[in-house]
């Protein structure tokens, strides 16, 4: 193990000149082993400016070559073997187990995004010939690509310490857009940060790509985030956290001389919604499932379901007995820092505090965060709007409707989330359009009997959805069009195919898909 | 002719409670005949209302029958005649040769969309199958298109009455996504405004389509402005316009408690370079082909070329001599009101009394802006931030570059914008791959050997930038991908055949072109 507490800048490890901390061992709440240097302004600042004079040359190098260089990354975070492993356990404690299947899942996006930029088609190429002859005004020749827009500020999870983090889903399609990265670690896992920084270091180094493609920042104070997002290099942020903080960024963002976007994944409370005549087929395994769901990753998931909604009556009376007891065999668990668990305890009290909400949990643990159902009613749930906000942590509230009527006022009265789920028999589904309908206006992702965690890494993914679950309603921070955030359109008229990038000439030397006088094909012409 | 003066609010004429005001007469500053009144906050209030209860049902319609209803929005306001011609030249001092052209363009582009929606693939629809065997976790089915994001309050341009106006591309383009929209008229041209809103309220009357799908409301205050981008039922702003009204939009939208896109198209210079083998070819037509372009529309178009840039030598000299003499055949012009007149007698005056700086121009007319032409060298360019700014009307900055690095270091200095241009021979755009390559980094479509006015409305166009040219260098405002920028991706997963829409159907009911399982097809499934 190297020695730890280093910026990467531009390729060299750099002490921060701003402070020091120490992580804390989620487990024991101590101090951890190192100390980690802060960044200050003038580092932060030459990291963006490095970014932006690597952007010169980064966003010329041929996409199958930054596809190659994708695919390194992703070998040499493997490369780091147990050694990853065991210092994000240390830092989360996640868990080895989970932390593999993370690390499965990172070096996956690496090479979906690898894939994607290979085959090239993602790039939405457009020719409209030109026609002299037409009248009154001859039409020019014109056509469109995607471009990277420029050096993209990242700030990196504390839930998913690689995954959404250093080499996540945000660095991933933003590097493979053409985009160089500049990724303040998140400071509950400054080590694991540090680890894969010097691995994506080691591929920029590879390839001998300019070396600001890639730096990683340390910072506890807000200032330092505030003025990445303000650099006048950046020119655009991606973010996964909470509301207050991506908010923050997102204000600081739209007050530059020139703004930026600004697309921040923030919190969420995947509302359940579990219909008659699945509860009357599969009460148990609803049950199960819904407890897996509600404590994976010590329920630091941001699709944990937050809100379970069904009619009132025997079966669902049932339900919350079954959940209610299975939620107390799951044992307590560490949160990943000190300022989640504190929320959560504080979080939970406000919630036991509402007159009529029943409060269902074993007996705690010091430093632990026990799974906990609370349950209501539908006209305590539309009065308390406490009810109807994210609680990070292992917890869930379960909302006795009176009739499908409340039910469908409990979905109008939700916000802007990552995902909705409605669990129906067929006839339910049916019967049930107009609810379905109502959370497709609310969420970016809906899904009929399944759970909203184990977010699917795939094109027609969507991980985002209306505010305050992320800035951008209009974009994703999962799957392939995660892509489409870094990127703009940049027009070419009358250009000589000499002059042409490859994806626009006549020829198609790229074999990729294209719009060509308004018809799909990949044909060359 | 009707009576004018009013909003046309969810179906309904109505007078503006606020206040009243005429507009003028371009050609003698006189008020116009009738009276306009404006809206005030509780009418703006109720249009914002109307629209979003109308986004309920108007988003459910059918693409097809979408298409039918901005068919019949065209057929609508050609029926209107020369009555529209009349009225628009009478408050824009366009000329009606130029004005019928631009209702040709306006109700092309309602055609357009009408044709992109009716074929359907725009959507973007994917679909990733599910594998239930695959380890260590099953894959979902999931699959994801766009939907409509919401209301749209529409800010029309004074410069195009009705291409970037009530019926323009900005409406067109929501009103296809299947969003309501709400029109706040430019008060230079409140009557042109009217008449076209009474055709498309007719059209959603055919249709019987909910009355709030389309408002118009006149103002004259920031106030109202501000009020409806902070409506709680707008989702999504667009405006053309200036960098100061543009800016205020977004800075309100951005304040907002739940943040809204603002698709601001604000100023642009445009700049165009002359290159040596270009310049030796065809001085004389480049000459013709700047006046045309600097003029036309008396200089009032987004795409004007505000900076004309070229290497120092007697070719450049003629250049600037014939450019100077055919701008001083042009005769002076009305512009469209009075705040442009005055703001480019200033804007000319601050240019002329920069030291260096020579005027080329006939003497001036009351109330007519007369074509002028700046001249002055690269260094005094680069020292006066003025030059670089966008002047409204007929005018040009001829910029004398000491030499090729010279050259390229203007192009550096350029800000954000809409285009650049490029003349050259074969033999200079190969030598000057360089220049190229930094104008790409700044503006949303280069042009080499033509002009920038005259935009053509299609697939592969962009117009857009980098800030300050827009607020939002990741859209366009012409073209069919301006549809993209009122749409959000939806994802469904597990969802059953019955409650998929047809778009994502395995049988492909509607045919259109998409993602399966990471292959592009039009294949039902």
């Amino acid at each position: 193990m190297p020695p730890l507490g280093k910026q990467w800048i531009a390729g060299e490890t750099e002490v921060g000149k701003a402070g020091r901390f120490h992580a804390a061992n989620p487990l024991t709440r101590e101090p951890i082993d190192s100390e980690t240097s802060e960044a200050d302004g003038s580092q932060v600042a030459r990291a963006a400016s490095a970014a932006a004079n690597a952007f010169e040359g980064y966003r010329k190098v041929a996409p199958k070559q930054r596809a190659v260089f994708l695919r390194t990354i992703a070998a040499n975070i493997e490369a780091l073997g147990e050694t990853l492993i065991e210092r994000a356990d240390l830092e989360t404690a996640l868990g080895v187990d989970r932390l593999r299947g993370e690390r499965a899942r990172t070096t996956g996006q690496l090479k979906l995004f690898a894939d994607l930029i290979e085959e090239g088609s993602w790039v939405d190429a457009r020719i409209d010939h030109a026609d002299p002859n037409r009248k009154p005004m001859p039409k020019p020749d014109v056509r469109r690509m995607l471009i990277p827009i420029g050096p993209v500020a990242v700030f990196a999870a504390s839930n998913f310490p690689l995954a959404f983090s250093v080499p996540g889903g945000d660095t991933a399609s933003a590097l493979a857009a053409g985009c160089p990265v500049v990724v303040k670690a998140h400071p509950a896992h400054p080590g694991t940060s540090e680890l894969v920084a010097g691995a994506i270091t080691q591929s920029v180094r590879q390839f001998d790509l300019p070396a600001g493609v890639f730096s990683l920042v340390h910072g506890t104070n807000n200032a330092t985030s505030i003025s990445l997002v303000q650099d006048e290099h950046i020119a655009a942020v991606a973010f996964t956290g909470s509301l207050r903080g991506g908010r923050a960024l997102f204000d600081a963002a739209a007050a530059r001389p020139k703004p930026i976007p600004v697309f921040a994944e923030m919190g969420s409370v995947n509302p359940v919604f579990i219909l008659p005549g699945a509860l009357a087929e599969r009460k148990e395994s609803l049950a199960q499932g819904l407890k897996q769901s509600i404590t994976a990753g010590v329920g630091q998931f941001c699709t944990k379901p937050g809100v379970v909604v069904g009619l009132a009556g025997d079966p669902f009376t049932k339900l919350s007995e079954s959940l209610s007891q299975l939620l107390q065999t799951v044992p307590a668990g560490a949160l990943l820092h000190g300022s989640i668990l504190e929320a959560y305890a504080r979080g939970s009290d406000q919630l036991g505090a509402i007159k009529g909400v029943g409060v269902h949990r074993a007996a705690g643990q010091p430093n632990r965060a026990t799974p906990t159902l609370f349950t209501t009613d539908g006209a305590k749930f539309l009065n308390h709007a406490a009810l109807r906000e994210e609680l990070f942590g292992p917890s869930s509230v379960l909302v006795e409707a009176s009739d499908v009527q409340q039910m469908l006022k409990i979905a109008r009265a939700m916000d802007g989330h990552l995902t909705a789920t409605v669990h129906g028999t067929e006839a339910d589904i049916a019967a049930n359009a107009e609810l379905i309908d109502i959370l497709q206006q609310r969420v970016g992702r809906v899904i009929i009997n399944g759970y909203p965690t184990g977010v699917e890494v795939c094109s027609a993914m969507n991980h985002g959805g209306p505010y305050p679950a992320t800035t951008d309603a209009r974009s994703t921070s999962v799957g392939t069009a995660a892509i489409e955030r870094f990127v703009r359109p940049i027009c070419l008229q009358g250009f000589p195919t000499t002059a042409l990038p490859p994806e626009l000439q006549d020829a198609n030397p790229r074999n990729i898909w294209r719009l060509v006088d308004n018809r799909r094909t990949k044909d060359s012409i």
